[in-house]
């Protein structure tokens, strides 16, 4: 059994979005009760990832790290077209996940306690982001 | 044919503990002889990643370059609720893997020689971590 | 329904290459028009990722990114059995990806438009490198 839909997603500038009720509700219309469920991003400057999603502190603090890690601007980086932000969005999402893979159980995703399902925006400017979603089982 | 699993690991504090032969005996046991196994771990403070399996010294070059990159105490963090080594922890995890998605070939993972599957304690001190594994195939 | 083989790279050391219209030629011979893709490196000093596929400077500044974050033949590696490219590709590697999961939809990747599909070669020398794919669907 397959289900596939895109979630459309309008982000507001850099920063992380929670998708987790979305990916939730999408897996129990879907009908499957054990298998796999797939979170793809079709862009190359925003990201996923799984992350703590009980204090807000931790979204700021990944992204004082990412902002240190690979500065707005940082002249080793030739490919400005867009903007300072534009490779770093590239890398950061490099660094991170294009897609996630989260088991099935109980036609619910199997995410621990404290895990949160999060789009993080690399961009300054807020965009319309798709993200596809595949879910595969009995 | 779906099989899925929970491990329940108990690791020492901070390192690397090698899965391969729990999750390749899952594999045999599940009776897939063609598809994919996903490794996903149910935390956000400890990761999981593939890497070399022969010398030990890969995992400690990996700690002291992840320790140099992630400093436990940084003052860049505020979210600091369960000492300096909680955000690090985080950031680890997400600069890492929180699914593996290994293919499934002759009932045996389709690894390379030298590719090991690890889980990586960020925490120092030690935890029960649990690791759902789903085999899907033929 | 299952389709499984294996893809041969021959690099030319340190760079990226682009796999996709390999991926895509797997996926439309496969049959399956809706399920997932697995793009899966059997190595450890390479790995894969999904990024910008348009302007060749993205890759030029990934790979001077990632020179100075793991720059070759820091001393704080131990492990240099091969030479200063040896840890550096293992760590690059842990950092990016072993494995893909791409969406299939109407028997194609769906990617989004700016996505390719590359195998990062992060070992000065060249190398036969093996890629596995699993496509999975109806």
């Amino acid at each position: 059994m397959i289900s596939q839909q895109e979630l459309s997603v309008s982000t507001r500038g850099r920063g992380t979005y929670d998708l987790s009720r979305q990916v939730q509700k999408a897996v129990s219309e879907s009908g499957v009760t054990a298998g796999m469920c797939n979170v793809f991003i079709r862009h190359t400057s925003a990201s996923l990832m799984l992350c703590e999603n009980a204090d807000p502190d931790v979204m700021t603090d990944l992204e004082t790290f990412m902002s240190r890690q690979v500065p707005d601007g940082d002249p080793m980086f030739i490919h400005t077209a867009e903007g300072p932000d534009d490779m770093p969005a590239h890398v950061r999402s490099v660094l991170t996940q294009s897609d996630l893979n989260i088991p099935v159980r109980d036609g619910r995703c199997a995410l621990g306690t404290w895990q949160g399902i999060y789009l993080w925006e690399h961009r300054h400017h807020g965009h319309n982001r798709r993200v596809f979603l595949t879910i595969q089982g009995e």
